[in-house]
């Protein structure tokens, strides 16, 4: 008998789904959402996306093109999950916001979450805003408008506002009574915290531990004391900073006088960390996070203010080399040859920056190694640029048969990629000084140097060697 | 009476610490490391990283210098909190192992959570791995080789194999006296979950479901069933995504026959998000990802096969503007003006590029949706060129007083513009298909594309228009 015949080769029937066998966003699914849409066979349509999550859903609107976005709104009427919503981009967020008016969207937030709610109000423009205010039962408008005062990715903003808190002379048998009888507990939550009568928290439990002890167990004595909090005007990128240093779970969140205001779970981090890293990588490239989902208008827009101060250091750069322009008319060689030594510049130079952009993101890098680090980058430096200059010296050298010509290259290059490494980490470390995200201008500033030390220096030398 | 009487602006003593006040690693602890190592100072070092965590520790570590971290080391002798080990980079932890030595470093794991222990020996040398397998008891190490059989970033190598399995006829009170008795649970744990009599898994239920229910309440009549699994040869990128997309805190790992071996909590997968982003923003900027804790001569090297690679597209471009060497010769200006062309171009193209690569890894870009998004990078292409052109022609002809240079300035932009964007999207797009990392080689390829494009058609339309 082989194992064959004992383990099936298809999922058998009535257990979980195997993550790889999900159907999820399939290609066909999407097309036949598209079909059906196109074909104005609604009925079909809603059939087709009945079985996606939330977020899934958020993901086929976002693929689709804004007309048939608009027909499948329309055709889910008030089957439209709210929770859909709030786990769109900016940009179709607003869009859809817009095609649903502002009563069925005030319907549509009363079904959330209170810290889905704020970041789908703070989406809209501030008229709408307060349209959609006014159509809210007054007690959730005002836990809107404590949360709409705390600053924009604080958390205050981040925090759910149920939980759950015990005093500490109660015993675990009390607690689970309370969890037992309680109504408004939040769907699910991992840890208790405990608080003094000012509700100010001393100290955690984790539900496992409620689990594993006997009911007369006091909680003072199998609470974790001197446990973290988080200020309520925190940046978020601090408390995801706190959560991957801490290792935690939940944590609770307090007012300027300790006092217990909400708590932040590790799935509101996951989805910060995922921001925070898109917008490094986006800053770096020069584009906005949501740049994929905008208009081509909007997009092209956008992305032209960095262009165009791209463009204003281009001409710096050509300024640069129009100096040497009489040098150039008489070796037109050395044209053909610079943009080498400024290419090689560029991208020494990005390696370091990336690397310190990252490492001031992640704290890693700070003012008490940065001497150190500086030095390691010089010596990174030397050794690249050794190396180069004798290759690119050698190349230059036998393409244009004059040993001057390669010696020129050699030193040009030698001193480029030095200057490279440094500026590279200087840079980022100056724009984090003033206060500005690193990621945002080090490329453009990085570039403008390298080119102009590049065909300053390869030009500078060759008029001073070889005219 | 004011409200600052009643409200201390110091922590009260004995409340939790808030985050902003944590002393954690402090610029003044760093530098008093520093001295009481170069002081030989033991006694008052170890007192001081004595209230440090783990996580805060191995960031201390990675602070020092090589020299007086291994002074370090020696003064925690058996101290040493092996969790530190386990926090530590790559390159580092290397370091370090070595110093340690098999037995202590054997002694160590042996304290270590097997997820943990696992990723320690990994990053040892394969004679090493094999010194410290013989050292370990044959539970631990048979644990550890099983392991180290999944492939690299797996769901195998990431699980965790202690979890919480209960039969599905089991009563909330079976599982709370379970609970209490059994002593190889984990440390912590979020979600009990429900296996058949084959162990593969079936449903779930969390902590706080299990404590609101009463005690003959069945666990059949509570687990959430059809739960989502993964298997353990997924790569750890995919559970990552599977985590965010279902928005979930721990998920049961399965064998190829579906029983159910490991899980994975969401802390492991936070760690992985951070893995994950930083790997891609390090991969375009050309840099390995431990850079920052190699040493000089080690980050040379790795770094130099990157410019390597670079040089050698940076030579072909100049092959490219040698064509054209006969027109330069004649009208220098031209040289002095086409690295403006480039820089545009390769700009533009990392701008397109960047969002492509970062929405292929988040899975926002694929097939579906591929054309619609080209069609969009057309248009934001010509909008932009359209714009630039002019700026750019106005800007030649102002500068070299020639209507034709600023007419071959402009045409030259327009099409580098738009064949950078499509660019931009395209060669992601096909390197993804070609099964390679878009994040690796897209950069490289596209600035040789897009600066072959800006030289050539600006210098080739110069020598049909102006000669």
């Amino acid at each position: 008998m082989g194992k064959n015949m004992l383990e099936p080769k298809v999922k058998p029937e009535g257990l979980s789904v195997r993550a790889d066998e999900l159907l999820g966003l399939s290609p066909e699914l999407i097309n036949s959402v598209r079909d059906s849409l196109r074909e104005q066979n609604q009925t079909r349509a809603k059939m087709i996306v009945a079985s996606l999550r939330a977020s899934e859903f958020a993901d086929l609107l976002q693929l689709l093109s804004p007309n048939l976005r608009r027909r499948l709104i329309e055709c889910m009427g008030t089957d439209f999950d709210p929770q859909v919503l709030a786990e769109l981009e900016g940009d179709i967020q607003e869009e859809i916001s817009e095609q649903l008016g502002p009563v069925s969207l005030a319907n549509m937030i009363i079904r959330l979450d209170i810290d889905d709610a704020l970041e789908l109000i703070i989406t809209l423009r501030k008229d709408r805003q307060r349209e959609i205010l006014k159509q809210l039962p007054s007690e959730l408008r005002n836990l809107v408008e404590v949360g709409l005062a705390f600053p924009k990715d604080s958390a205050g903003r981040l925090m759910g506002r149920e939980f759950v808190a015990v005093p500490s002379f109660w015993t675990v048998d009390d607690t689970i009574k309370f969890l037992r009888e309680a109504d408004n507990l939040p769907n699910e939550f991992y840890e208790i915290f405990i608080v003094n009568p000012r509700h100010r928290p001393i100290g955690k439990v984790s539900l496992s531990n409620i689990l594993r002890n006997e009911k007369p167990t006091k909680i003072s004595s199998i609470m974790l004391s001197e446990i973290v909090t988080v200020p309520a005007i925190m940046d978020q990128e601090e408390v995801a900073f706190v959560f991957s240093q801490k290792d935690l779970v939940s944590v609770p969140v307090v007012d300027e006088s300790y006092r217990l205001i909400g708590v932040i779970t590790v799935d509101d981090v996951l989805d910060v960390i995922q921001e925070e890293a898109e917008e490094d990588i986006m800053r770096l490239g020069g584009v906005k996070s949501d740049d994929l989902y905008s208009a081509a208008f909007q997009t092209g827009r956008s992305r032209f203010s960095w262009l165009f101060l791209n463009l204003i250091t281009a001409i710096v750069v050509s300024i640069v080399i129009g100096i040497f322009e009489s040098t150039l008319e008489q070796i037109v060689m050395l044209a053909v040859l610079m943009p080498i030594v400024a290419s090689m510049g560029g991208n020494a130079g990005t390696q370091t920056m990336t690397v310190a952009v990252r490492a001031l993101a992640t704290k890693e890098l700070s003012d008490t190694n940065a001497m150190r680090v500086m030095g390691k980058e010089f010596l990174v430096g030397v050794y690249n640029g050794i190396l180069f200059a004798t290759l690119v010296g050698g190349v230059a050298w036998f393409w244009t048969n004059s040993l001057k010509i390669g010696g020129v290259m050699a030193v040009a290059m030698m001193i480029t990629l030095i200057m490279a490494a440094l500026s590279g980490m200087t840079i980022p470390l100056i724009l984090q000084r003033a206060g500005t995200d690193p990621a945002i201008a080090s490329g453009v500033v990085l570039t403008t140097i390298t080119d102009i030390i590049a065909f300053g220096v390869f030009l500078g030398f060759a008029t001073l060697l070889l005219l």
